[in-house]
């Protein structure tokens, strides 16, 4: 597909005298316009594939939870309950790609926040998982119930931020209640796709709970569709957990999404080399997916992969790095043979929200970008590998998300757009300022800057000299200070406050491993 | 191409107990590895391009230089000296895409400095003709001789920067000896294919003389291939000036290359649509090289375009803007249809190295990794829409330019890679860092970063928690200090000095205009 298809996307009006007429670019539902990169040819990736089914067929993987277990064995993959290992044949792989479904719609607390899971689809989320948070006012501190609500709070705020993920980890909240805040925080103040954890069956059959009564959803209604995600790490190499087993067998049968991403770094839990990492990564996805498809066959579930490399010095994690980028396209071809929606990540190493956080940041991107993924996880504020995340650099990134966005909306090439008239009028050496041609057009025609200043030297020096990064830090206390949270039914929050005392009062409920 | 097939430029040395291997990476001879965007369906560019020759036939360029007129006039364009209007025939304009060539090597001081021009090279070059200088050391300044000098230097560092750019305005140098400073500055300096600025027959044919007994070049071997290139900016709109139009036929006579590139704003020098705003670059460019081809068929010329948006709320140029993205993309659609080698350009509005100046820059850069640019201008270093060079943005972009450099290496996915007996060796939930198979590869396996720091946080703090930007500035002051400049021929340059006090003694030669 040509930028250009998805032109219609772009609505300019036209005409009226008042008011100013506003851009209205389509931030929510985005398809991505760039032509897939390849890192390898076609018979290579068939042999990673091969390779991949080899490692789950020959060598077999960990499998902590004696129920999945189980489930594998009873669909006749070879399973040594002593060693806990499980070997899969690929008819079992080949048989789950037939059965899981290619297109998800996920339902969010409005029509216009659903997200539509396939490839070709374009879906950014903010960093997710950190336990520190940090920002120019006060600091790295911790994460506390008080940061994941602000920072869901700025990810509702923007539109090409999709779906809420877990951005924080609320460390002042007792584990065996967090569940209730964080539910609590995301339907109270955001329409968008939540995120549950996988930390047990009681803490997620809870946190179905709440949404679907939220939602105001019968069991069939919820079971129906997606309407919350989980991520589920696989723990590389080789091995699935006990709540990752769990997760991927809960979700499932209550068909919420489960997107597999084995986290694995080359040169730690995985082989130095993109292609060996790759080959990892794509045998432990397979196998968490077929999980999927034993508890249900049409269970929603997402292919992903979050590779990146170490730096052999220090073994310290990196990221926005040329390995992680490669790693992303070669992810992107092997998805491509499964035809599921996949999950990528940006991120960065860098310890503050400067130009290595950045350049880091934004050169992923674009090897998700190019690399089709259908979800970009990590895409605005993280910092540190994942160990932060920052409130200045959520708002800067998101700036360039939504120049992403501007790019799938595409551009149009009619004859008034090529305006001979225009370039008839003009005279050599003159401008265009003054023309018809764009008169009718200025106040729409270019993105406006979330936080990027466009003024010259002298009155940028003028109004302070102001960086980029403190812009940010004023951009998000205003948005904290004035906007408006979602429109939330308020019976449904008084029931969800009143189940999340009495369940409170009754002792939670504890995550299990 | 996929990224793959170029994997033989990656050696990686093996074997051997000492020293410890390096990396090697060309980064001096790249491939875009990258497909091709499209913005507009392939019917769209041809309206455009018939737009195009519609502008140059029925509209005509003002050309002000009375002997370019005459070489269209004579081959049948239709000239009125009084308006000094030229209308240029579409048949002009396909034969001189006829005689241009399709690929064109620019040699350097030495054979690995030598520059393949054609589609599908990438060929990098810093920010270029900046009036200001800045660095955190001395702040920002106007150019003076010993910036363009210390520019030189770190260019001339990196293997990544490919060509030499008149990188600052040397403005403490007289106009009429100021192409006497900056090129004996190039030679004394640098290896790389030096830029020539176009400012008169005077100056230019000096320069040639210059370079040509430097390099020891009979006549007929400086006229047999481009050792230089310039600059062509035409005067959007539709305007050619008499320095550019002396230019062109000066350098296309010598056998130097011309790279044109009208410079237009959308909404200001051209029409507020990225359509229109092409139609006219592409008109223009089309004309210039139509030139040089009339002056000489044959003569080494590049196609380009620099087209960007306003903020049209200032009337401030932007850069590295989703519209300056497009316009990129489509320039790299219009430059197919013609098979010349063609320039594009990143670059940034920002006001100082910060997170939005590498935002604007890196996107940019994408932008023209994605159209196919045969050479990216302002890749490194460029602010405030070109008024400043930054020594310490310089040295963060060439962070990115090495990345993508390492992507254009591409990567190995043979058997031993994909690494079967090392994921049989690392027991589930194990690790490879003490694998043979990493152990084998660990010292050269990733990109080392040039400025990035991977620490921790807390051992990063301890380092005094130093951000990217002041690392940079670290850098270049160690580069400066340190990094030894080419070799070069003491006679050479003892024959280019006296040529220089002998004419500087006899007036100089002011710039023509």
């Amino acid at each position: 597909m040509t930028i250009a298809e998805n032109k219609g996307r772009r609505r300019t009006r036209r005409g009226g005298s008042t008011p100013a007429p506003a851009r209205d670019i389509n931030y929510r539902s985005l398809r991505n316009p760039f032509p897939p990169a390849r890192v390898f040819t076609d018979d290579r990736i068939a042999a990673i594939h091969e390779a991949a089914l080899s490692v789950l067929e020959d060598l077999g993987l960990k499998v902590l939870l004696p129920e999945a277990r189980t489930l594998f064995a009873r669909a006749g993959a070879r399973v040594d309950d002593s060693t806990e290992m499980v070997r899969i044949g690929r008819e079992i792989i080949d048989a789950a790609l037939v059965t899981a479904p290619k297109s998800v719609t996920v339902r969010g607390g409005a029509r216009p926040r659903d997200v539509l899971l396939e490839q070709g689809s374009l879906v950014f989320q903010p960093g997710a998982g950190a336990p520190h948070a940090t920002d120019l006012v006060r600091g790295r501190r911790p994460g506390r119930g008080q940061d994941f609500a602000e920072l869901v709070k700025l990810t509702q705020y923007f539109d090409v931020l999709h779906m809420m993920p877990p951005l924080v980890e609320p460390q002042d909240v007792p584990m065996h209640l967090r569940h209730y805040m964080t539910m609590e925080t995301m339907m109270a103040q955001s329409d968008k796709v939540p995120f549950i954890f996988a930390r047990g069956t009681p803490q997620t059959e809870q946190s179905f709970e709440m949404l679907q009564d939220f939602r105001g959803l019968s069991d069939e209604e919820f079971r129906a569709e997606s309407h919350s995600y989980t991520i589920i790490n696989t723990n590389s190499p080789r091995q699935i957990d006990i709540p990752m087993a769990r997760g991927l067998i809960d979700f499932a049968r209550a068909g919420q999404i489960s997107i597999v991403t084995p986290f694995t770094l080359m040169g730690a839990m995985a082989p130095v080399t993109v292609a060996g990492a790759m080959t990892l990564s794509h045998a432990e996805a397979l196998a968490a997916i077929a999980l999927t498809q034993l508890v249900r066959p049409g269970a929603p579930v997402c292919y992903g992969t979050f590779t990146s490399n170490v730096d052999m010095k220090s073994g310290a994690p990196a990221f926005g790095t040329p390995e992680h980028f490669t790693a992303s396209v070669v992810a992107g071809q092997l998805a491509g043979r499964t035809g599921l929606p996949w999950r990528c990540a940006t991120g960065s190493a860098a310890n503050l929200s400067d130009v290595q956080a950045a350049q880091e940041t934004q050169f992923g991107l674009w090897g998700c970008l190019l690399s089709g993924a259908t979800v970009v996880l990590h895409a605005a504020g993280w910092l540190e590998g994942g160990l932060t995340v920052s409130y200045e650099k959520l708002i800067t990134d998101v700036e360039v998300l939504q120049m992403v966005a501007e790019l799938c909306a595409g551009t149009s090439a009619e004859d008034a757009d090529i305006a001979l008239d225009a370039l008839a009028e003009v005279q050599p050496g003159g401008h265009f300022f003054g023309a018809q041609h764009t008169m009718e057009r200025y106040q729409t025609a270019f993105y406006e800057p979330l936080i990027g200043d466009l003024s010259n030297y002298g009155t940028w020096s003028e109004r302070g000299a102001v960086d980029t990064t403190t812009r940010a830090s004023d951009l998000w206390q205003k948005i904290l200070n004035e906007a408006p949270g979602p429109r939330v039914d308020p019976e449904a929050l008084a029931r969800l406050q009143e189940y999340v005392a009495v369940k409170s009062q009754a002792g939670g409920a504890p995550p299990e491993s």
